[in-house]
């Protein structure tokens, strides 16, 4: 671990990450080429919100949280503070005061493999949150980690201006220079999918849309009676 | 694994289903025998709705969600399609195009041990999900499985046809044949649970009421003063 | 396993307890020293809740909720019923016709490492209850286990009239004869809480306030450039 | 849950047993269709054993193995013993005693999802363990259950009588029914396996054995030189 | 927390440790009425060792062991360190380097919920392992927290000095003051094994010897034959 | 996900990376600055082993090993298989016969967080594997991913050509630049080791040798005699 902050970072264009934003994190990540998420285990703290920004990365220690006082001064509008910690910790790292310092930052939210806390008033104040845990556990300020390096989450690599898409699915990581280019892609999906929409309103079935019958054939997939089966079995 | 899709399953009958699931999961779960509850890991994706239906199974391989698309078309209204991959996986195989789809052909609601997405949009289409996951990672459709033969989850087996009830509570199954005698059966747990209520209401004991200081004294569970116990030990 | 019954547990002062609880649990948790915290496995049921109260302690045998009964008789109002299984389980040991008994006799809440069932009714009887699991999966009521000893979870002992504060972050213990000493240290941590909140609300760095920037260079955590970063690695 | 112990139970043939055993667990798994295996939390006590037999089911409640001592009773040379409770419990349900008391009927092994204790003994005395969990916890004998019904681990179903096969890689179930054809499909996997090591020994690739190169492209996958690939990204 | 290292702490005898210590963890964890264990979590990191010893008890915050180096300093001859960290935390916070230096002390053990490296190092010293995880991860040194205050583990409090059994099923901690007692009780239990062990070799049931067949019939379990039950269900 | 086979992708030299592994796992993370370990879940099949190659990257598909297939001819010898799926899955990708055609190619051994099966004879064989899970659960052929693309466990990147160091302690990734000036840290550590193991032979304290006293003075710790302890509390 480099224990560095690094300043300066270069970020996606937020007019792009709110147009890519809009598609939600699913169609986000399928325009990616299925990839990019976060995984399951990262929730939201408020259901219905939907945020997009530019990421500030944060590496920090398990029990320990100085370098996410470190990270906030690194913040600017529009950036989205994703934190993870050197071991798994499920340790409360953000709470109302530190919540209160990036709000007024212009932070958009927090992505963060380890805990919060100050729950009800991070629900009061509308700061979004995507943690694994929430935890009252406090934390110490004594260990060094870094701020603004490429961090990994679930197996995806996150760099600092990355675009970040979360919703009530989860979280997305767009790299920076692929903003524009999943937003075309994830707009064709979308057009697919009010289309596909549309057809399945109507009664058709995916099975013939998709042209999958033959997969299944392909592969063996048979039909049978119930009541045949039953009696052969 | 049989690589089978089982057509013209008979199912529990509706009414009778409906006279189940108002007993809500926990009673049908005692009126069973104490059986029959899927478990703790399968949660509702929204606060407050209950369901029953008949299950229409899937077994699908870990990221694949083939067989859901083969599951849609044997589906007919009243159903819940049950589903559960043949090794564990929380990837999001139903989304909101499969949910719209479902919903369609009268569909009463998902109950699966992998994950769901578009969550924001399923809560929105009034479509109750029992997952235990949201995932927005998506699937691929290459893979066989099975359509309405037996699956097994938490221990309990389902078979196609079989009544399924859940809410906040979870998700409970009832062999089709019983759906009638378990009713019976959650019936007279209810009037019992009625008159318990009434009774702890006007201050009566389930110690008393249950008969249980003779099972504390059997196993020699003993009454002690604090004051004498601290200065004892 | 002592398999013992207290009566007549002394209790921490009931309006000590509710002047503690007004600073929710992460306050608390901090005026103990990062103490008391009974992690972030036990969920509120319900957001938005937060209670204070007197612990009657449970240890009860996995599956079985015989010990929950037998507790009932030693609960008085302002109490909290703090419950944990001898070895774990996510059973439903308490549920709306408990919560009745409970709720008759003053009960504020329940504490549990366990399951709870009834949820639905749980939440309308507005009965508080911050668990481990929701499960409707029943218990019998067959083994020994004990009532208002002290018990352990998360490694934090809970011994019978300790105080409990439980919100949406969780729950934390505080020892009955801590119970002043600790609301006067949350006192003061509130208190620099609100300077800290001013303080960044109007732009102060806690790099700043909190004399971070030292640690930070103690610790060798240097500030490079983007720009000069990317071209020497 | 339906609380009976079922006598005279038919077994698989042990000659059939023995001869499907030497093929191993993954084989046969492979061979019932990639079905049977009871996953991978179920571990071997020892390593390099492996054992075949007859299913003598068990049902328990968590925390009690009174059904375990009802099952010995049941139980006749060649059986293996497979015993799950109601809601997951790892406590040591069999102990050296335990052990003894089957060994003397001529059981070869224990199956379960619990736990066992009296480890190092139950190796010395080579009886073979497969379980989910090593425990000292002590168990009660106060709940009642199920021998020789039909149980589900892993999401598969174990009828009393049916097949055992258990080694390091974990342990399959293949119905009575059905253990000879499976013995004849796994002798033809075998074989087709041991032309296939020849040919790998040889330097031939699975890609071409096994004619993947045509899946590969039909996926899409394509094949990148290091250096282009690093200069266009 | 409080951040202290107590120093002078009183131990349980040596030699009625080691009296204990022969009975082994099962039975020293019956003896003490099913209590005591810390939880089939913590294992051995060498197959067939038993120890027993004196604990000095280390809380650590995640990620540091610096007070497992303060605790050093206090090991005599005869004990064992019992460490776990105030979150959860698998990190290696003891290696061969910290190993040697207790083994100097005349350390008898190791028993930690967090996490041990240098493992085939410490294999080859004989340094008796009982922990929860195997971890390279490395920590640092500057965090405080505790030496010999009483810990919590599982549910179980280990106070300094109290006496530990370690063995393949695990460890159990008995209270100092009770050491001489457990003896004895555990004496009677292994005696009364003796004679079911011969028994059972002699081919009674445990269902006779226990009495456990009044049992089964109060609790309404019935025996019922295979070919009537399969013709009535 | 991009779905390829990179070609000819560089190397560590495999001189370089026999003398970093020599040093081993925990010494070689330490050297990194704390970093590239993988993580306690993965563990070694056999005990005492210790390897170092360099790394061909696999991501695949869940319950699919096709990519596994497609890696194989890109190995060569010095290579260690490192694998991961696109999300969690313990299905067993790699058995004895696909062991034998890594074998054959000169491959030292595999890293996955997946499982495999057959390890009887994976160990019989002498391939040393570092997996989490052992799984007899069979995989399809029928997804696409990606061979030779920089993957990522435990939040560390593995690019191809890498080098990898596994043994006891789990498996470290040190990157492909750094190998050298790796092995000289690790030197260093290791001289220091040398020293400080010989200082603690003699008796010298880790709280002398290393001024932590200082540090625990600092953060406020203090030492209490027991007895003065408890007549205070």
């Amino acid at each position: 671990m480099r224990n560095v902050i690094v300043t300066g970072c270069p970020r996606a264009d937020l007019a792009d990450v709110a147009t890519l934003a809009e598609f939600g994190v699913a169609t986000v990540h399928e325009a990616l080429g299925r990839s990019g998420y976060l995984g399951p285990a990262i929730r939201p703290l408020d259901q219905g919100s939907r945020i997009g920004g530019t990421a500030v990365t944060v590496l920090y220690w398990p029990g320990d949280n100085l370098m996410i006082h470190a990270a906030v001064e690194q913040c600017q509008p529009g950036d989205i503070l994703v934190a993870t910690s050197s071991s798994p910790c499920s340790d409360g790292i953000v709470g109302e005061l530190v919540a209160t310092a990036l709000q007024h930052r212009g932070v958009r939210g927090l992505v963060t493999t380890g805990g919060v806390r100050d729950v009800a008033d991070l629900r009061a104040m509308n700061f979004p949150v995507f943690s694994a845990a929430i935890s009252a556990q406090g934390t110490v300020k004594g260990a060094a980690g870094a701020v603004n390096v490429p961090i990994s989450i679930n197996g995806q690599v996150i760099a600092p201006g990355d675009a970040i898409v979360a919703d009530d699915d989860g979280v997305v990581v767009v790299p920076r220079a692929s903003v524009q280019a999943v937003s075309a892609a994830a707009a064709r999906r979308a057009e697919s999918e009010n289309e596909a929409r549309a057809a399945f309103r109507a009664g058709e079935l995916s099975l013939d849309r998709s042209s999958l019958r033959g997969v299944l054939a392909q592969l063996g997939v048979q039909y049978v009676d119930y009541e045949a089966d039953q009696a052969s079995t």
